[in-house]
C-alpha cells in the first residue's frame, strides 16, 4: 500500500494521542512531523511511553511551523488544536498544498455569525467556509472524497446527529421537541492542568454542565435542519460522568401522528445499511459505552415510549475515536480511496 | 434523647447496610433487632467489617419473623425488602402494634391497578394502601408525624418530584413536556450476584437501561398529577453509571407562555425555604452528586433555555441516603417528634 | 461541652476539608477561622458546596495572618500547610497563646539532620523541635495531653508504624528484613492542578513513585527505631492507585527464631487492647480500605509465611483520616480531656 | 499469509474475550470453533457485541467437544478454562492431531506433587507433562517453536518472573530476600457472578488477598529456581485494586555483596535487548499499568534502595494479555513461524 506522508499538529492532547494510538499503525500512513510547542525537543515515546516501540516512537516533536511541517513531505496534516488557532494553521498548510483535516470547531459551521455567536469572537478565516466540508462520513462521503478542507464533526454531534439523520429525513418526529442528554468521560475535557478536572474531584461524580448552550449546539443544529430542511432548535445537556473515555446519548423526541416503531426501525436501516462504523441494536436495546470504546463504530439503539408517544435513541460512541480522531481518519481513508476501515478494526 | 427500640428487617443489602450507617449512631435510636435470611445467626460486624466499634456491632442476625422481631421490644421496623415481601412482614408487624416505614415500593402507589400493571402481580394488601403514607418529608409532613405505615420514596422519584413540584403546583410548566434522565449510581441495582453488575462491566460503562417504562414512573407520575391537580404522564430515561452512589437528575419542560427565571426561583424557594435537606443552588449551577453523597440532601439547580423555551432542572442525591435510607429516618425523626436532622448531620 | 474555639490555617486542600468535615459537626469545637491565601474573601459553602447548610457554613476565608487569628479567640490551631511553611505560622501563633495541631512534617523529626536530609532544606525552627511531641495517640497519649505542639503523623507512616511497633517492642522480628509496600488514593497527592493528577491520567492505572527514599521514610525509621531500641533502616514502596483515599499497606519482615503466630497476635493485642481506633483483624485477614474510608480507624490483620518465615501485615487506614485530619482531632481530644472519640464516630 | 484454523475453548471468560479481541483481527488467524458450554448455541456478537462487525462475529458458539472442535479442521486450539478441566480436553484434542496452547495452570509446573500441593487434587495428566513447554517466550523460544503443548504462564509469574531471571542468572541478588508485592486489576478475578467482585464491592477498595500460598507461586518458584539453578522460595502478596485490567508488581531483593546498578542494568539489556515486548524503562523509572493496558508489552523499570542494599524492580503488563490472550498469542506466533509481533502490535 502506498504511505501517505502526514502530520498531527498539536499531537500532545488527547485528542493527538489518539490520531498517534491509530496512525502508529495505519498501513497506509508514514508519520513525517508530530507537532507540540510544549513538548518541541523531545521524542514522542518520551513524551508517550505507552507508544514505545511503535513504528514512529523515534520521531521528535516540533513546533508547529508551517515551512517546517511542509518541509517533511508532508501531504495531509490532522490538526488537533484549539478553536480559532486551527484557522490560521490550516490557511498556511493549505498554502503549502497540503490536505487538511481540522479536529477543531473551525471550519464545521457554514454561517460566520453563528460561529460568532456560539464561540465569542468573530470567525478566523471566513473565506475557507466555503470549501470547507463538514467531514461526517455516513451523509458526505462524495464530499469528503474531493476535500481538501475537512471539519471533522465534535464528538456531541457525532453521538447526536447521526441517530436522529434519518427521522428527519423521513419526517417521522416533531423536531420541536428534541431533547438530548449526554453522558461524556473526562478525556472530552482535554488534557490540562485544572482542578476541576483532578480524579478526586471526577471520580465518584456526576453533573451537568455547559447549558443551556453548549458550543456544539451550533453544528448539532445546522446538520439537522439540513436534513430536515427547515430550522431545528433542540435542547441539549451534556453531563461529565468518570469514565475515561466513551459517550452515551439518550435522544427524546415526539413522533409524528401515526408513526410506528416499524418506520423508526425501517429509516435507521436504510439509511446505514452500509455504514462501515454504524451498528444498529434494533428496538429495546440500550447501546453502551464499554461496547464501543477504542473502535470507531457508534452502536445506536431505540425504544419506543407508547405513553407519551416519543421514541427514545439511545447511542454509544467513543468521544475520542468515532468522536474525534478515529472519525477524521475514516475521512482520510475516504480522501485516499482506502477502505473506510484501513486501520480502525480495532475490537 | 429517649431511644426508640428499633429494628430493620433486610439489613443485608446496600439500603440495610445505610440504615445501619446512621442508626447506629442515631441518639435517639436503639436497635435491637437486624434481620437477614442469609446472615442469620452472623453477628453483625461480621458481614460488615466496617461498623466494627459500633455501638451495636454486636448484635446477631436473625430471621425475619414477626414474633421474633416484636419480643425485643422494637416498637418500629425499617423494612429493606423485595416488593411483594415487605407487604406481607409489614402487615404482621402492624398487628403486633410496630410503626412500620417500609422502603420497598409495596405501599407507595394508591391504586392496586397501576401497582398491578407496574410490578407485574396483583397488589399484595390492597386493605393496607388507605393508611400508607407517602412519607416524602417535604411535601408530608403532618401526615408523616401520625401514621402508623409509611411508604418512603424511591431514589429516581426522589429526584425527579422535588424538582417539579413546585412548577407544578404553581402551573408554570406544560407536564405533557417533562422529560427526565437520570443517571444513578451501581448500589442503586442492590447487592445481588449477578454478572452485569461485576466491577469489569460496570467501571467504564455507561448506559441507559429499563426505558421506556421503568417501575418507579408509577409513583412518579402519581405524585406529579396530585400537584398538578391532573393527569400527568412523563418519559423517564435512567442510566446506569460507574460510580457507587449518587443519582443526578436532568429534568426538561417546556415553559408556559411568559413564565420567567425568576417565578422558577420563587416557586423553588418558597416551597423549600425550611426543608431542612434541600439546598437550592439558584439559577445557572448544576448539581454534582459528590457535594451530596453520604448525605441526606438534595442540591437542586435549574437553568433557563430561553432558545427553546424549556427550564432544565438539575439535582443531585445520594441514592442509598435521601434516597432510601436517609429519607426514612428523616420520617422515623419526624414521627417521634425529632428535629429532621437528627442523626443525620453527616458532611 | 465546652467549646473549644478552633482555626484551620490552610483549609482549602483535601486535609482541610477532611478537617473541616469532621469539626464542623464536633461537639466541642467552635470553628472560629479558616485561612487560605487562594479563598480569602469566599465563604465557606461557596468554596466547598458539600458543606452547604452545615453549622459554620457562613464562615468567611481568610488570610494565614497569626494576628488576624489569633483575634477570633482561637485557642488552638489545626496547620494543613505545605512543610516549611507550618513551622513559621507556628512560631508566631505559639507565641500568641495558641496550642498547634501541626498536620505538616516541620515537626515530626528530631533531628534537624534528618529533616535536611530528607527534605532538601535547613529546619527552621530547630528551637520548637524540643518542645514538639509526634502526635501518635495509640503511643503517646500521656505526652499529647500536655502538649503545646503536635506533630501529627503522614498517612503511610501511620499505616506502617503502628502494626510493627509491637513486633519491634518484643523482639519478634529482624528489622533489617522490613520490606514495607503501600497503596495510596489520589487525595494524598494533594489538591492540585497537576498534569498527572488529572482523572484521565490515574484512572485504570497503578503505579510505585517516590522510591527508593520517600520523605515518610524518616519519620518511620524514627519510630521505629525508638521502638526497637536501636536503628532500624527499612525498605518502601509507595503506590498511586485509582482511589479518592484509602491506603492499605503489607509489610514483610523475617521473623525471630521460634516466634510463632500466637506470640505476634498476642503481641498486636496487648498493645491495642484499648485503642479506640486500632482494629485487629486476626491471623489470615487481609485489610481492606473499603472497611475504613471516611473513619479514623486503622484495621490490621497479618499472616505468616511459614515458607520463608516471615509475617505479614496487612493495614488499611484512610489517608485522610487516620492518615491526617481524623488522627488530628483524636489528638486534640486528649489534649482536651475529652473522650478520643468525640466528633469522629461515623460509619 | 496462509491463515491457521483455529479454535478457542471457553471462550466466554475475560481470558476468552481477549483472545477473541486479537485473533478476530490476527492476519493468519481464520477461527473455526468457539465454545462455551453456558453460550453454547448463541451467536458470538449476540454474547459479545462488542465484537459485532468483527470477521467472524457470525460465528456460532459450540459445546467443548473434541470431535466437534476437530471436524471445524482447527489446527491450533487455545483452552481458557479452569485448572482440571483443561487437562482432559488437552489430551482429547491433542489425539485429534491438534497442537494446544493452555492458558490454565494444568501443564505449568514439572512436578505433579507440586501441583497437588498447590492446587489440591492430584495432577489430572502427569504423562502429558514432559512435552509441556511452560510458554515464557522471552526464555523458550526455541522449545515453543517445536511444541505441541504449551503451558502459558500466568499473569502474576509473567510480572514476576521476568525481571527477576537476569538478575537470579547472573547471580546479582540473594534470592532468599525475594519479596514481590502485586497489585492486579478485577478481570484477574475472571467473570463469575460473585458478590465480592461487584462494582461496589471493588471499587474505592484496596486490599490484599491469597497469602501466603497464592498458587501462582508454585510456577513463580519453579522458573527462578532453574534461572538460579538452585531452589528459590519467595514470598509475595497480591492485591485487588479497582481498575480493570492491569498488573503492576514491585519486587525487591538484598543485592550481592559489591553489585551496582551499571551490573542490574546490564543483565536486564543484554536479556532482554531483542525481545519484542518487553520494553526497559531504566534505572529510577517506575512502570504504569496505564502504559501497557491492551498490549502485549511488559515494562520494567528498577531503583537501588542503597540504604539497604536493595534492589526494586517495578513492573507492568496487562494481566489479561501479556500475562494471558497476548502472550499465548506471542506463542502461537512463534510456533508457526510468524514474527512474534504479528496481529499483537496495538497501543
Amino acid at each position: 500500500m502506498n504511505r501517505i506522508k502526514t502530520a498531527i499538529v498539536g499531537a500532545s492532547g488527547y485528542t493527538g494521542m489518539e490520531l498517534l494510538r491509530t496512525l502508529l499503525t495505519h498501513p497506509a500512513v508514514e508519520l513525517t512531523a508530530v507537532t507540540s510547542r510544549a513538548e518541541a525537543g523531545k521524542r514522542l515515546d518520551e513524551v508517550f511511553p505507552r507508544f514505545s516501540k511503535a513504528r514512529s516512537a523515534a520521531l521528535t516533536f516540533c513546533e508547529p511551523d508551517p515551512d517546517l511541517i511542509a518541509s517533511t513531505g508532508a501531504e495531509v496534516a490532522f490538526l488537533a488544536l484549539p478553536h480559532g488557532v486551527a484557522a490560521e494553521i490550516a490557511r498556511a498548510l493549505l498554502e503549502r498544498g497540503l490536505k487538511i483535516i481540522d479536529l477543531s470547531a473551525d471550519f464545521r459551521l457554514r454561517s460566520p455569525q453563528v460561529y460568532e455567536e456560539f464561540y465569542g469572537h468573530p470567525h478566523p478565516a471566513t473565506d475557507l467556509l466555503e470549501e470547507a466540508v463538514y467531514g461526517l462520513p455516513e451523509i458526505r462521503e462524495e464530499q469528503i472524497k474531493n476535500a481538501k478542507l475537512i471539519a471533522s464533526p465534535g464528538c456531541y454531534p457525532t453521538s447526536i446527529i447521526l441517530p436522529l439523520l434519518p427521522l428527519l429525513r423521513n419526517d417521522l418526529i416533531d423536531h420541536s421537541t428534541i431533547v438530548a442528554n449526554s453522558m461524556s468521560g473526562v478525556s472530552g475535557a482535554g488534557r490540562k492542568a485544572d482542578l476541576t478536572l483532578l480524579f478526586c474531584e471526577c471520580n465518584e461524580s456526576a453533573r451537568a454542565y455547559g447549558v443551556p448552550k453548549h458550543r456544539h449546539l451550533s453544528e448539532i443544529e445546522q446538520e439537522l435542519s439540513i436534513a430536515a430542511a427547515e430550522n431545528v432548535t433542540i435542547s441539549f445537556i451534556p453531563h461529565l460522568i468518570p469514565v475515561n473515555s466513551g459517550i452515551v446519548t439518550s435522544t427524546t423526541a415526539r413522533l409524528k401522528p401515526g408513526v410506528s416503531a416499524e418506520q423508526i426501525e425501517q429509516a435507521l436501516e436504510s439509511a446505514y445499511a452500509d455504514a462501515a462504523f454504524v451498528r444498529l441494536l434494533g428496538r429495546g436495546k440500550a447501546a453502551d459505552t464499554k461496547m464501543v470504546t477504542r473502535t470507531n463504530f457508534i452502536d445506536i439503539g431505540f425504544e419506543i415510549d407508547s405513553r407519551t408517544n416519543r421514541v427514545i435513541l439511545m447511542s454509544a460512541e467513543d468521544n475520542l475515536c468515532k468522536g474525534a480522531g478515529g472519525q477524521a481518519i475514516q475521512s482520510f481513508n475516504i480522501m485516499h480511496g482506502f477502505d473506510q476501515r484501513t486501520g480502525l478494526e480495532n475490537w
